[in-house]
């Protein structure tokens, strides 16, 4: 049996799962202190005889394998949590192989093994919540260079009807600043999901995320592009970003995929609600096959 | 010995080289017909005694080994060459490994093996002249994935005294449109190198170039980034480039190299003007390791 953790800002998710991706036992509590949430975390594996574990992240991580802080969460404005050494943690208590990787590597990942980009060498994985997040597999592997992909906070054009300043702490107007879940709320005054479909929001967040999956397209050119969080809900969204991610483009990318832009390019998430637990999980899988 | 192709728009250089890096024979020639201009290429390299040859290609180009089209041009607004099977010429002619790639991935393969990002395990080359290309490694491989990057047609924040509208026949005002020679040109009515390195038109190129960049690094993480073509002539400019850099960030990537932004971070090609050649050099290597 495997071990997966979906360590989130506000809650865990605990799981036990197969390596063919099946979650066999599921659990979650909120996110307190370290010391308390990785307690009730190694009281969830202690008797579960797991021989990997798979630990997908809120960032900023550091992921450097040669670096004396890795495995450890970031300088981050969430309380008590900066520096922590979480793979630390789990080491003293497991002694099993640990994946850890941020929450939305994890995501791609588990999309690659089990999910809609299965059988493919790429994917990107971007949710859309109380924050723009994203990871990407590109030839079989998951993005890393100097830290982790944090592809949800690039620069994009303002619409031009656009007034709101943007809500991100260090860019104001960066993606997350303009498309996250407080900026609709900032904007509109109510939250997403209390706007109806034909909403004006509706059209600037199709304008955000076509652009920010245009970049994303001439950069890594992913196979599969799956888009996830509270916005992969509002289903009414997939085909006007796939409809203006293929207007913009402009037939420039030579690819049936992306020149057709169609229902299998632009997806959302085939773990659905499970899309980060069962990442969490594709990270054990890998711990064990890297051993 | 190693055979190295730069196969650019309007011009070919054809090299030898060591599996070290070192470039000892070299010539160049126009771009004409597929034909006469492979035909010279093979004369070329006919009794040279080449183990291995590398192609970095003008694009856009096949780069799937699966596809029956690999290793040909295209659809390219360049007469005669759209579908022209260049690898399939070179292996009529040569029983030796090809390594076919675009002339920018080559470039930044180059990079990582024999110059400014040598030893790391990422890097993105970006080279900005009458088009914007760029090419990136990740985890120690070439990035592709539906196809190679297309990273110079990004869209881009507008500057707000900016009215020119674009020059890209596809896209208007993305980044090539707003920041290539010929928009330079379009724009201010002279060539880049004859303005004045405190003209308006830096500030812009400025502008431009580090919003780019900020995605880069947001999206791909690279170790080390490798500015070319015209504009890293202008030396003027890595300062302040950086500089935009680093203040667009806003301290949200936190490892050092970005945080500084230092001038070990940006850098003009270590290869300076055969970095494409050298690229198309690092192209065979790869191709004979891969043997």
């Amino acid at each position: 049996m495997l071990g997966a953790i979906e360590g989130g800002g506000t809650k865990f998710v605990v799981a036990v799962g197969t390596p063919d991706g099946q979650i066999q036992h599921i659990e979650s509590f909120p996110t307190t202190t370290p010391e308390e949430t990785m307690d009730r975390t190694v009281e969830f594996f202690k008797d579960k005889g797991v021989c990997s574990i798979g630990f997908g992240s809120f960032g900023p991580v550091d992921l450097n394998k040669q670096s004396p802080t890795y495995g450890h969460i970031a300088k981050t404005p969430k309380p008590h949590w900066s520096g922590y050494d979480v793979v630390g943690h789990l080491k003293r208590h497991f002694d099993v192989p640990v994946g850890f990787d941020t929450d939305v590597n994890g995501a791609a990942l588990g999309e690659l093994i089990f999910g809609a980009a299965k059988g493919l060498n790429s994917c990107l994985y971007i949710t859309v919540g109380t924050g723009i997040g994203a990871g990407a597999v590109v030839e079989g592997k998951l993005v890393h260079g100097l830290v982790h992909p944090e592809m949800g906070h690039i620069m994009v054009k303002r619409h031009p009807e656009d007034t709101y300043e943007g809500k991100c702490p260090y860019h104001k107007d960066c993606l997350e600043g303009l498309a996250a879940g407080p900026a609709i709320e900032g904007r509109w005054g109510v939250k997403a999901y209390e706007l109806g479909d034909d909403h004006k929001a509706w059209e600037f967040q199709t304008f955000y995320l076509a652009q920010a999956l245009m970049n994303y397209i001439l950069t890594i050119s992913p196979e599969k592009i799956i888009l996830g969080g509270g916005v992969s809900k509002q289903l009414h969204l997939f085909p006007r970003i796939r409809e203006q991610v293929k207007e913009l483009l402009n037939g420039y990318v030579q690819h049936p995929a992306v020149l057709e832009c169609g229902d299998d390019y632009i997806v959302p998430p085939a773990l659905q609600d499970r899309a980060g637990i069962t990442g969490a999980l594709a990270l054990a899988v890998q711990a064990l096959e890297a051993e």
